[in-house]
């Protein structure tokens, strides 16, 4: 079933101890539909600049994502350049140029109103929020979102939280914004504020599932390995792409059962994998699918004991 | 079988957000051998002062560990304080009083030759080795060691990681020893040192095994995750409890299989995550079979898709 993304569709710089890009295609939005693709239709919320031509549509286009939801500005499009010289887990901002996202009043086309599962991805939460509602028929609504909004714009945030199924972040925003530095407890408060499901990713050790008990009595915590990479070339948008793995495999899936999103974690793993051996969204253009499943598997064979 | 333990008896005085203890019962060989005491008959070798009296004896009694090997010297135990006030993840060493330790000698009896494993614990990588080479009749050898020892004493730990079959570190420590910072490219350079198998305790976020391709065609690297604990009391030798799990575990099986080694990692990760539960080995030294089945149940149900 269709996915309707809203998030960022950006330029990005990235130095890496591997090499350095310029203005490489990225944004969140952008890593999620890329990954999200390989498993169901997804179709995108964003705005783009005059600098977002017919090379970038065309990354789009050859993966059948829907760009109708893209609106085209007068100006530039949103802007990152960061580095992972020092360390390879967190990024270095050098510069944020918000340009035609500061303005950004989300629209949702016609055609993206019987999506059945939407994914919020790290923007404004009162923008977030405004999606969400615009769309009350959705089935599942899974959302992301960063430190800044935890510290910063808490009351918006809070509310935004109070409409979604799934929540994914990582340790550090569960911490912070679960007021705990035990990871339980914090995915416990997180819960509380709204999402039944909370992902939380640990970067290069996996990421942790917390959710309900279930009537089959499968437990209420699930833990996904990450790939043991040889080498991180660049790990910008492995959580958006993990996040696009992740949902991108539910929303293919006749039955959400908790095995469902077990197997949903590990392709969630092996797609933020991906995301890392090439610079920007290189790796996840040129994906096949038996790659997918090769990795899914070699991530099984990582955790399975027998 | 039986395995012999070389290392550190030692009394510790640990202040954490839980709480402080002065004094208590504390060494890597304390740890190791309460862990492993639940899997089969364990043998210490250590040397300790004139203040571990009746009551630090019957705690090993008490789980029938030999401990003929510990030798008592005229003096005071190894002593060590430390906090974990501002990260459990890492202790802040406030004093470290070698006392007899600083002259120690291991010497083996004659009742422990016939071990068949052997571990050796944090210690000087010269007494590691010249217990190593005291035994030339074992049948697997595993140890660890730490920072001081990598940096300091590099040449003396090359020696000794010649003659042992499996190495038990810290993601820090692989990347130090290994001299690269990809963890994967790390494990390579430290298994080319000596120990075929290499473990890498990740603390909350669980533990890496690298061996050698088997007949079997698993894989040869297994990831097991950690315990998601509500609270953690005292995370002091949670490696070491780890370390005794894991060998414990793989000295009471009739073969040591590939599968074998997985269920290990898992034995390991229920004891580690045991020593957090209380202070010191509070909680190591009431444990009962029944509830390290029901935790390794619970690791398994954490990790496992089907």
């Amino acid at each position: 079933m269709p996915i309707t993304v809203v998030g960022s569709v950006a330029f990005d710089s990235i130095e890496t101890p591997a090499g350095k890009r310029e203005r490489c295609l990225g944004g969140a939005a952008t890593y999620f539909s890329l990954a999200a693709s390989y498993f169901t239709d997804v179709r995108v919320i964003a705005v783009v600049g005059e600098d977002f031509g017919p090379a970038e549509e065309a990354v789009f286009a050859s993966h059948r994502i829907d760009t109708r939801g893209i609106e085209h500005a007068a100006g530039k499009s949103f802007f990152w350049a960061g580095s992972y010289m020092e360390n390879l887990n967190e990024a270095r901002t050098r510069q944020t140029d918000l340009n035609v996202f500061a303005t950004f009043e989300p629209k949702i086309p016609e055609a993206y109103r019987d999506s059945d599962f939407l994914f919020l991805a790290n923007i404004d939460p009162v923008l977030q929020r405004r999606v969400r509602e615009s769309m009350p028929g959705v089935k599942l609504v899974a959302g992301d979102t960063m430190n800044y909004w935890i510290n910063d714009h808490r009351a918006a945030l809070l509310e935004m939280l109070k409409g979604i199924d799934i929540l994914l972040i990582n340790d550090t925003e569960t911490r912070v914004l679960g007021g705990n530095r035990n990871l339980v407890q914090a995915a416990r408060s997180v819960r509380g504020m709204g999402p039944r499901i909370l992902v939380v990713k640990h970067g290069e050790y996996g990421a942790s599932l917390f959710h309900d008990s279930t009537p089959k009595g499968r437990g209420t915590e699930f833990r996904a390995p990450a790939m043991l990479l040889e080498e991180v070339i660049d790990p910008t948008g492995a959580g958006d792409s993990f996040a696009g793995g992740f949902f991108g495999y539910l929303a293919a899936q006749p039955q959400l059962t908790p095995s469902a999103f077990r197997r949903a974690m590990f392709y969630g793993s092996a797609m933020g994998s991906f995301a890392c051996e090439r610079f920007g969204t290189e790796r996840l253009q040129q994906l096949a699918r038996p790659e997918i499943e090769d990795r899914y598997n070699h991530l099984r064979e990582l955790a399975q004991i027998d």
